[in-house]
């Protein structure tokens, strides 16, 4: 099995947002490349790619299994419904290939570590 | 001293996603009222408290310094702008109370850490 983790955001018309995006998928690539050899990120809209080329590129990277991971931070509309819709749709085009989403960002229980460890480095 | 943090999400016009923060702000309290006796969550906009009636709330409270926590992803114009912007025209009103901004949660170094363990949650 290949593993993939697939990064999306939200996407923005401030290129620099759509930069930090990428740049945490370059993050995540120097620390756990060893358990997923496959990283991308991709974007809902405003930016490219969208979650549709953005799965197709780990596909073509080799991926069997691809994890999308939604960074963000409430469960709204785009990710209780947008971000599944357009995965089960592009799903259809691999049906080898597993995928499954991960819960957004705010849900994660170390999310209140990150909180206090955020207001400890400002005092 | 007296510490407060001020939890400061974008505020949404779906009344789940603004509960979800202060259902965060809530989990603070149970983790750090030892360090934070005083905690309280506000919006930018779109839901109430805003900013500066939140601030109100933690110096009401007996506040003599306070963390603002922005509970946004990336360094927009929201968090490099606004906030800051509001959190000085507040902060006159209270010269004896010491009040700074804490970094994005997005650029925290325990995002990488947060992403990773919610991928591995997902297999």
């Amino acid at each position: 099995m290949m593993k993939a983790l697939l990064l999306i955001a939200h996407g923005s018309r401030r290129e620099q947002s759509n930069l930090e995006v990428v740049m945490l998928a370059e993050k995540l690539k120097q620390k756990c490349s060893d358990h997923y050899p496959i990283i991308h990120a991709g974007f809902l809209e405003l930016a490219l790619p969208l979650i549709p080329e953005a799965l197709k590129k780990c596909v073509d990277d080799g991926a069997t299994s691809i994890i999308v991971l939604p960074y963000f931070l409430n469960s709204g509309r785009h990710v209780i419904e947008d971000i599944p819709t357009i995965v089960n749709n592009t799903e259809r085009d691999y049906p080898d290939v597993e995928i499954k989403i991960a819960a957004p960002i705010g849900a994660s229980h170390l999310m209140i570590d990150l909180l206090i460890s955020s207001a400890n480095a400002t005092e």
